[in-house]
């Protein structure tokens, strides 16, 4: 049967895992251009790191010939607050766990760097139609102690803040880096 | 009259303006990384903002056709000290001054954004033979409260701190900033 107007609807049947992603990404550049706007926040996704090989220098230096780069830090960094910050936004399409296979070997290891520098470094999750400010210390104790592959929803479901969608904003994630902040001036305060 | 095995030899007549610059950011590039392997500071160049036409996903993902984007940020951004630090590399190869046409209007403001929300921002300017960290704020209050378009030279050797070439690390900035540190903790004491 088709639809009114005698419209066929396709699906398409193919997946491009390229794009997979880009609606969490394009809810947290709306949330991004919007703390700029609103001097709230100074952070940025970084660009997509690319290797040229060939330019045409005679037709307006365009480029003719270059491949993606796998990334050895996370999208997003910036500044908020005096403090660093640097994340990675990652959808997930399982509803039982995070594959680790998502983060690349070198972006972990850079995640260390950050954290032992003083940095906020964490993951936005969409997962399970919610969105998690996931932190990358979780992130990295759950691969020191744990040999699953993959991080359980419901450990993701405990651990990590709630972020909400707004429609003028985005995804509000500064609101969950307000919660990590207030985490983090609470353990400065039982250190002294 | 040729060289011998009988080569002519070609000079290039025409100055590639695109690669200006490259044996500067060549030697920060190397600094970069060996404050990175020494576990010293966490700074990274940004990959070169590229907008993306056309990809063949048959042939691996290559890119077919692109082009250089403008950048509305510097170049290298990173953790220092539990810092955010960001910085651009510019060679200057006039010697009376350093012309403010080498900053795009949009990475001025950026420049100003970093340093309201309490960043470390500045430039490393290569000109006359020496290397200079030139702070966001002396690049600022010029262009504030001056009508000239470029600094003088006299300007740039007195207030930026001349940075030192050192055959393992490339060009040592990293010991300006700790220059920039402790003025800024002098400041922090004397408002307090």
């Amino acid at each position: 049967m088709n639809y009114p107007g005698n419209v066929k609807k396709t699906y398409k049947s193919t997946v491009n895992y390229r794009n997979r992603g880009m609606d969490l990404e394009a809810l947290i550049n709306d949330a991004c251009k919007y703390y700029l706007d609103m001097d709230i926040a100074v952070i940025y996704k970084k660009p997509t790191p690319i290797g040229i090989v060939e330019v045409d220098y005679k037709n307006n230096a365009q480029i003719k010939k270059a491949y993606f780069k796998e990334p050895s830090t996370l999208d997003y960094n910036g500044l908020y607050k005096g403090k660093y910050i640097e994340f990675d936004a990652k959808e997930c399409h399982t509803k039982t766990s995070f594959p680790l296979s998502n983060i690349h070997d070198h972006q972990i290891k850079h995640i260390r760097n950050i954290l032992r520098h003083g940095g906020i470094c964490f993951l936005i999750i969409s997962m399970c139609d919610n969105y998690y400010l996931f932190k990358g210390e979780d992130l990295v104790e759950f691969i020191d102690n744990e040999t699953r592959k993959s991080i359980p929803f419901n450990i993701i479901d405990k651990k990590g803040y709630k972020l909400k969608y707004n429609y003028n904003i985005g995804i509000d994630y500064i609101v969950g880096v307000n919660e990590l902040y207030k985490e983090l001036i609470l353990n400065e305060n039982t250190k002294n």
